[in-house]
């Protein structure tokens, strides 16, 4: 199963920590976002997208990150995605925070300060800030964000979450997302990325 | 069951419109976002996002217009939703686009033309040509987005890309889009919302 992944991603840093915390075998393919190897025709023969990560298991192919956990979920991680519909509306609420909140919020402030992009940094964070809030007030009062143990959509909401501080977005002052970081990070088989420092030195 | 909505919200209207297609009754109640109603401590105790749509289905209390649709597929609307791997992956990656180049382009551009948000039109309208275009391949292969029948994707996908127009993003030159877009009017029990045209009139 090969994984087309880029090491800043925070997106393909998804797929690669489900599996780590799942135990499964990724082959890593490399792709070089800055020299166009997204953009090729034989890479959106992949992806029509031009976007890591894509994942190619047999003769599927599968595009989009929150795709990917879920077909790793349902074909090689029991237990990550839940079966009943409570459990799954659940995790799709977390994948929709995931995907507006966070990745137009917190990781497009990222993206502009790492990466030059030239998205408006101020909207970016205020975005963010407002997902960081509900994320917190809900880690009050529950251990994980949408089931009693770990689901994908605490993976799907992680990277972007404990790279914020990159985007100029602190996390000083929310605590319960402070604690639900380190609880992901105790995690057996957790593996990080580079910008995502051990909670005991998040500021 | 009560879907706390606005008229002209297209991320409500997702939810009228499968209920519409699925046969399901809704009680409609009205939140008058311009006064505030959606920022509310009452409100947000239904949703802490302090967004509509919100649907309330007895002891349930589902927010995310994508969770909402999920719910109704597992609840009372079988075969919106596949319940294999391959068919609820395929959904997963349309319900990205939707949550991305969808909702983050064509509907930011439509927010900035109809309700004077402050986002950048430019940007918006050209993250909104990208997914029109992967659709537009996409579907010159195939009649629905991610099964061979319509699903949520469809239904996710439909809002936002029919009302482009609105947002100075025209449809003329997506023809398989069009195509689909009149598939989609055409089904039984089908309802529109204001400023979506029938596809005859599309320009």
């Amino acid at each position: 199963m090969q994984l087309y992944d880029a090491t800043l991603s925070g997106n393909a840093y998804k797929v690669r920590l489900l599996a780590a915390l799942a135990g499964i075998d990724l082959e890593l393919v490399p792709v070089d976002l800055a020299a166009g190897e997204s953009r090729t025709e034989a890479f959106l023969a992949l992806n029509p997208r031009g976007q890591i990560p894509v994942l190619v298991d047999g003769e599927t192919v599968v595009w989009d990150s929150q795709a990917i956990l879920v077909h790793l979920a349902r074909t090689r991680a029991a237990g990550w995605l839940p079966e009943d519909t409570p459990g799954l509306v659940g995790v799709m609420q977390w994948l929709a925070v995931a995907e507006n909140e966070i990745l137009y919020g917190l990781a497009r402030a990222r993206a502009v300060r790492v990466f030059g992009r030239p998205w408006d940094l101020a909207q970016s964070q205020e975005l963010g800030r407002a997902g960081l809030e509900v994320m917190d007030r809900h880690l009050g009062r529950r251990r994980w964000l949408a089931t009693e143990r770990p689901s994908i959509a605490d993976v799907a909401c992680y990277p972007y979450v404990a790279l914020a501080p990159e985007g100029e977005v602190p996390l000083a002052g929310y605590d319960n997302v402070r604690r639900w970081i380190g609880d992901l990070q105790a995690l057996p088989g957790y593996i990080g990325m580079p910008g995502i420092e051990p909670v005991t030195e998040v500021a």
